[in-house]
């Protein structure tokens, strides 16, 4: 049976449950693999703490146990990425600086496959890295980088290829999700839920990337990749977060038999590829409003097939260090054979703004008569046809009211809107709140 | 690029919509498949019909295009399986007779792949065909025979490797799902939801494989072979159907938030596999209870990764046909390298009596006092703790009342119900049906 020797850099929450399930369920997993998987050697700056958290053999680690200093900790990793007997390298140190990017790089440019549950350095540096993999034939398994647990790179990859993907979206945030959870089932302002969350672990003590759709935005970037074959970067995704939603908006989407969630979506109309991630009115009748708290959910539509959803765990210590070790088994099995990414397309990507769907616009402005004939009058001359008009609220002179759209452009939508600014600048008493509906 | 040579054996609703899909995306599927997937020949004795609907040039029919008497097929399918031209053949004939299990058998013993979707031939004589892949060296595609364009095989086999099985549940027959739902949404009794899916198309002219949880336990009998790699057979299963589903069963659930679903369950408790195909009381907070209509749903448990659910289509033309030219892809990428089924493991399979599950059990009685007093008693003398007693309904001098009990084996509920049998010969109207509850 032939050897794969496996070097784990970082051993954190991720990498140290990696270490674990190896040695847990070696038997298994080589069978699997059609290969003895070896854990040959952990960098870890603190391998007192990891081991004792994962029950990891100290002599595992590089320096045998003791404390590393950064500089202590690279020259290790150099050598790792130097040896020529080590086959696959983990990397779950994280982030995308200079530093784990060249390790990345280099480890593929020395002829090692690379396993990371890194979205963020693949999504935003990941072109010559993947460039560098395919020149050298090596692999890059990334299955921990999306939504978790949820093998959703393998079937995009491996399972639905019988397909051509029509649209792909889903829930893929699991702490921007749990907080319009908790916001839903508790009745929360934004402010009150975000602290809840950070209170009870579900938020990082610094949680900009995941509500402000960025973490979301990353993922949808390696799907795109999969399912189209094409790079696109943060800037095109046009990205709105969660920041911003509010109280009265959830219980607005309750009146409508709707919850708010944090959608990624990507969908190939004639040819062209259209992306976004922002929260939709997605309604009761779609599965993925009853995806509640930090669970992520993904949902396929296919040419042949029709509708796929896959419901999992978005994250954790285990959750992501199985998707790690199943790329392990599979890099182990297929080797050579497997295919990084999707065929290239040519394929154009589009504005966001030219995004058709039906969407909802919430308006406040004064309790005055007139303004909702004006408003619709507005977005009627962009010829966007409105399906209901529904009033919130009336209080203390305001009124908060919605209209639902038949399938137009967020362009469309955004001229009507200058046009009732310029034409009425006293009207609106705040920018109007758009956001797409998921039927 | 290597070339792969495909015949179809049967050209109806599934074999046509394969040779359709290889037609319409032939060059992403040859990427994909990492050589040229040919279409060299197709066996039908209606060639004209399956032409026409799906749009086939009538030259790649055996007999080029003229109507074949049974014996022509024969000869041609065997003059298929001869061929050492071919690499896969793709049986889409269906049915479990020795016709059908000859070509299968014959494919792999002359070391060509098998692809199917026939379960019921894969799952009660599939363990020599099987065994002769195994020691020919080719692979079977069975992709296609469970839940339809879910592709649950690939997940288990290929996509969760770094993790162990603890359960597998779900719902894997679309006819009787759909009819449930029927019974759930317009309040009717069984015989009028079955002939409702008849005349629209969602059940054969003969349901019975549907309707009395067969076909489901075919597919619960491969994932079992995928997830604990042993055989078992249809009587393991103790399979119940859902012809005795009542109007008034319904309406209980809706009573108690739950939805009364056909259930395939497998799970491995201390090393024994219990698996058993039944009704259940789905609960509401259960994601399988919202599963309706013709669509299929398998829910995992893993040790290390959680729950993990996957929904799609069970059935259908170019639904099923997807899950076949991706076993296509598979086969023609990776080759001898893959497995076809699950490492063998030394396990016991355990009675489905011994199960443990909170149970609800319904009884029809005379409304006696003393009643509810006797069979709760009967109940606790098997040890059984009871969560709730509901008093469904008391009318002309009759009582259904239902015990939902906390987590007991089935054996010692049908030991309550005999003594109850035996001390109040006349207390019970009929058999009481006994329903596992999924929360």
């Amino acid at each position: 049976m032939k050897r794969i020797n496996v070097a784990i850099l970082g051993c954190g929450t991720v990498g140290g449950g990696v270490a674990k399930i190896m040695s847990e369920i070696q038997t298994e997993l080589n069978t699997r693999a059609d290969g003895e998987l070896i854990l040959k050697s952990i960098v870890e700056l603190k391998p007192k703490v990891a081991a004792e958290r994962f029950n990891i053999p100290l002599d595992l680690f590089c320096g045998s146990g003791k404390d590393l200093t950064p500089t202590e900790a690279t020259a290790y990793i150099n050598e790792i990425i130097a040896s020529p007997e080590v086959d696959i390298i983990v990397e779950t140190i994280g982030g995308t600086n200079d530093f784990v990017h060249k390790i990345c790089l280099d480890t593929v440019n020395t002829g090692k496959h690379l396993i990371t549950a890194n979205k963020a350095l693949l999504a935003e540096r990941g072109t010559d890295i993947f460039e560098a993999a395919e020149a050298k034939g090596v692999k890059i398994g990334f299955e921990a980088a999306v939504c978790g647990a949820i093998p959703i790179i393998k079937t995009i990859k491996e399972n639905l290829t019988g397909d051509k993907i029509m649209s792909v979206s889903g829930i893929m945030n699991g702490t921007s999700n749990y907080i319009l959870s908790q916001m839903q089932n508790y009745n929360l302002e934004f402010d009150t839920a975000l602290k809840m969350a950070q209170e009870s672990g579900f938020a990082e003590a610094d949680p900009t990337l995941d509500i402000n759709g960025g973490d979301a935005g990353h993922k949808l970037i390696l799907l795109i990749k999969l399912a189209y074959g094409i790079d696109v970067s943060m800037d095109d995704l046009s990205i709105i977060g969660i920041e911003n939603i509010k109280k009265e908006d959830i219980d607005f989407a309750n009146e409508i038999q709707a919850k708010i969630k944090l959608i990624c979506y990507a969908k190939k109309v004639n040819g062209d590829i259209y992306a976004t991630v922002r929260p939709m009115m997605v309604k009761n009748s779609n599965f993925l409003s009853g995806v509640d708290g930090a669970t992520n959910a993904v949902r396929i539509n296919n040419k042949y097939s029709g509708k796929h959803i896959l419901i999992g765990k978005g994250a954790g210590s285990s959750e992501t260090a199985m998707s790690i070790v199943s790329d392990m088994v599979f890099i182990s099995r297929y080797g050579e054979k497997i295919r990084n990414t999707a065929e290239k397309q040519e394929r154009n990507f589009a504005d966001a703004r030219q995004f058709v769907f039906p969407y909802i616009i919430t308006f406040h402005t004064g309790d005055v008569p007139g303004t909702t004939g004006f408003i619709t009058t507005a977005i009627g001359l962009q010829d966007i046809n409105i399906d209901t008009v529904s009033h919130n609220r009336h209080s203390e002179e305001k009124a908060v009211f919605s209209v639902a759209t038949m399938p137009c452009t967020l362009d469309k939508i955004e001229t009507a809107i200058a046009y009732i600014k310029t034409e009425r600048p006293n009207m609106l008493l705040s920018e109007p709140k758009v956001m797409p509906i998921l039927f």
